[in-house]
C-alpha cells in the first residue's frame, strides 16, 4: 500500500507567478514567507533602474527594471507606464504561467476573526479553481463554498457556473479610498471581516483594485493592461480601474466569471491624499464619461479571443472616448501596442526561459 | 434647554406593520417580544378558519382568516392563495402603513457572532431607510454603513444612490434550499454569519425568500403579489420567488433598489423535502423558462407607477408564459385581480380603519 504524503504541495506551485511592482527593498516578503516562498516571483522595479532592490533570501524571483523593459520590448516599451505601479502589467506579460497573483509591497498578512493568519494566495486559488455564477444572484454567496449551496429558486441550468477568470481580494485596515474620501475620512479603518466570496453579476461594473488580485492568465491575461499612468501622463491611480472595466466587459462577453470578497490582506499605510488628488483629479471627472461608455460597450460576437475583444475595445475607446480627451487616443494606441507586445512574448514558440534578453534573477 | 429623551421610540413604530401568515398558535412571538411588541401585527390565518389561533398577550394585532378575506375582497378573493403561505400578501394589501416586515412563524431570534440577540427588524429598517446602489458594485458592500464608504473608482455621480424598496434578510441554521438540495444535503446547516448588506445590481435577478423580508409598501407594495399557490394550484413554494422576480424587474424599471444580506433570523426547522418536492417540481422546470422571460422583460417607459408596470407585466406573462402552461393565463388574470383589489382597498378615500367589514383584532 502506498502511504499518503504528509506535507501537501502548495496549490498550483508550478502554475502561478506572483507579480510585485516596487521601488524599494522587499522586506515585506518576510511576513509572507510561509505562503509565498514555494512560488516564483516576478518583481517589476519602478523608477530609477540603477537602484538596487533587495529581496530577502530564499525567494525564487526574476526582476525587471526599466532598462530590462526597454530592452525586451524595444519601441513597444512605450505601452508600459513608468513611475506608477501600473508597470506591474509588464510582469503579467513576461510570465509564462497559467495564473497570476499580484500584491502591493505595503500589504501584509491579515488575520481572520479567530486570530489566524490568512493565506491570501490559497483563498485566491480556491476562488479561481471553482466556477463563478454571474447570471443569477445567489443570496448565500459563493454556492461552491463548503457549507453552502444554491438556494431555493436558483435555476438548475445555471448551477454549473462558468470558469472564473478573476479573483478580487479586499483589504483590512486602510481601505482603498479615493483622495477626496481620504481627505474627508482620514481616520477611517476597515475592521469589518465579511466572510464571503461572490460573483459580480454579468452587466455590472466594479472598481477593481490591483493591490490584492489574482487572475487566470490564459483566460483573461491580455485584457489585464494597466494603461498609461504616471510619468508623462495626465492621470494616475486609475490603472487598475481601467484594467477592471476592460476585463469585466470582456469577461461578460466571453462568458467568464469575476469574483470579489475573500481573501483580505492587511493594508498598512494610506498613501498621501494630496499627492493622490493630483494624480486622480482628471480621472474623477473623466470617469463620469467612462462608466456610461463601458456600460454601453457591445463587443461583436465574432470576437472570440481576449485579444480580438481588446483590439475591438481599443477602437471603441478611440472613437468614443477620444472626444473626451486626446489622452484616450494615446491610450487606444497603447492598447494595441500592448496586444502586439503580448503576442510577441507569448507566441507559441517561446517558452518560459526564452524571453529575449532575459531579466536579473536569483536562486 | 430641552433635554434629550432617554428611552428612544422604536424606529418607525407607527409606520410599519408586521405581517405573519400562520396555521398555528403564535408562541414564536414570545421570543420576539422585545423587538416586535411596539409594532402592529397583521396575522393572516391560513387553512381552516374555524380554528382559533392564540396570540401571546400584549401584542397589538388584527387577524384575518379565509372568511374575512372572502368577505373583504368578494369575488376578487380568488387572487389570494389558500393553504399556502402565499396568503400573506393579503396582509400587505390591508395594511395602511408605509413599511411591511414579514416573517414566518418558524423563525426565531438569531445571535450575532458576539452572542448578542439580533434585532432583525431594526436592521431591515436601517436597510430601507438608507439608499441602495444598483448601478455600480461597491466592493466594500453597503457604502452607507458605519465604518465604510464608496471605494476608489466609484463614480461620484452615483454616490447618492436610489431609494431602497426591498430589504431581503437571510437565515442561520436551516438554509432556504429547494427539495432536491434538501434531499441531497439533509444535514447541511448555515453557520456562516456574513456581516454584509449589499444592493443587488440592476439587471440581475435573485431568489427572494419571503421568510424574513421587509419592503417599502408605498414604493413597491402592489408588485409584492405572491401569486396563485397551494390549494387547487399546480405549484407551491414559488410564491416569494414569483414576487421577487416581478418586484426586481419593476424596481429596475423605476430606479428603485433591492438589498440583501443582514439581518439573519434563526430558521428552526426544515420543511418536509418529499412534500416540498411535490409542490415544487413543476416550478423547477417552469423556472427554466421563467428566468429568461424575466431577464428579457422590458417595461414601456410610459409605465411610471407600480400598478401600471404590474398590469403591463401581466400582459407579458399572458402572452409569453401562457405558452408554457395554461396556469400562467390564470396567473396573469390573478395579477390583474390583485391590482384591482389593491386599488380598491388603497384608494385615497379609505383610511387605516376603514377597511370594509374589518378583521378580528386585539388591544
Amino acid at each position: 500500500m502506498v502511504e499518503a504524503t504528509v506535507s501537501p504541495t502548495p496549490l498550483l506551485k508550478d502554475e502561478l507567478d506572483i507579480v510585485i511592482p516596487t521601488i524599494r527593498n522587499l522586506d515585506f516578503l518576510e511576513m509572507w514567507r510561509p505562503f509565498f516562498q514555494p512560488y516564483h516571483l516576478i518583481i517589476v522595479q519602478d523608477g530609477d533602474p540603477s537602484k538596487i532592490i533587495k529581496v530577502p533570501e530564499g525567494f525564487d524571483y526574476e526582476l525587471y527594471n526599466r532598462n530590462d523593459i526597454n530592452r525586451i520590448l524595444g519601441p513597444r516599451a512605450s505601452c508600459i507606464s513608468f513611475k506608477d505601479s501600473a508597470c506591474r502589467c509588464f510582469g503579467y506579460m513576461v510570465s509564462k504561467k497559467k495564473y497570476i497573483y499580484t500584491i502591493d509591497d505595503d500589504c501584509f498578512v491579515a488575520k481572520d476573526p479567530s486570530g489566524k493568519d490568512i493565506n491570501a494566495l490559497e483563498q485566491h486559488i480556491k476562488n479561481l479553481l471553482s466556477p463563478a455564477t454571474p447570471f443569477f444572484f445567489n443570496t448565500l454567496y459563493d454556492p461552491y463554498r463548503e457549507g453552502t449551496d444554491f438556494v431555493r429558486g436558483y435555476p438548475f441550468s445555471l448551477r454549473e457556473g462558468v470558469p472564473t477568470a478573476v479573483s478580487h481580494g479586499l483589504w483590512l485596515n486602510i481601505p482603498d479610498y479615493d483622495a477626496p474620501t481620504q481627505l474627508v475620512k482620514p481616520l477611517e479603518r476597515n475592521n469589518r471581516y465579511v466572510d464571503a466570496v461572490m460573483s459580480i453579476p454579468k452587466g455590472t461594473l466594479f472598481p477593481m483594485c490591483g493591490m490584492n488580485l489574482a487572475f487566470n492568465r490564459e483566460l483573461i491575461g491580455p485584457a489585464m493592461y494597466f494603461g498609461l499612468m504616471g510619468d508623462g501622463q495626465p492621470i494616475g491611480r486609475y490603472d487598475d480601474m481601467w484594467a477592471g472595466w476592460c476585463t469585466k466587459v470582456i469577461c461578460d462577453h466571453l462568458g467568464l466569471g469575476v469574483k470579489t470578497g475573500l481573501p483580505y490582506i492587511w493594508h498598512s499605510k494610506a498613501s498621501n491624499p494630496f499627492v493622490n488628488l493630483k494624480k486622480e483629479y482628471k480621472g474623477i471627472y473623466w470617469q463620469e464619461e467612462l462608466i456610461p461608455f463601458f456600460q454601453s460597450v457591445s463587443i461583436p460576437k465574432e470576437c472570440t479571443t481576449v485579444q480580438k475583444c481588446y483590439i475591438e475595445l481599443s477602437k471603441l475607446v478611440r472613437a468614443k472616448l477620444g472626444k473626451v480627451d486626446e489622452y484616450f487616443i494615446k491610450l487606444a494606441d497603447a492598447m494595441v501596442t500592448w496586444i502586439e507586445a503580448w503576442d510577441e512574448l507569448n507566441s507559441s514558440g517561446l517558452k518560459s526561459k526564452e524571453v529575449p534578453n532575459g531579466p536579473a534573477s536569483a536562486k
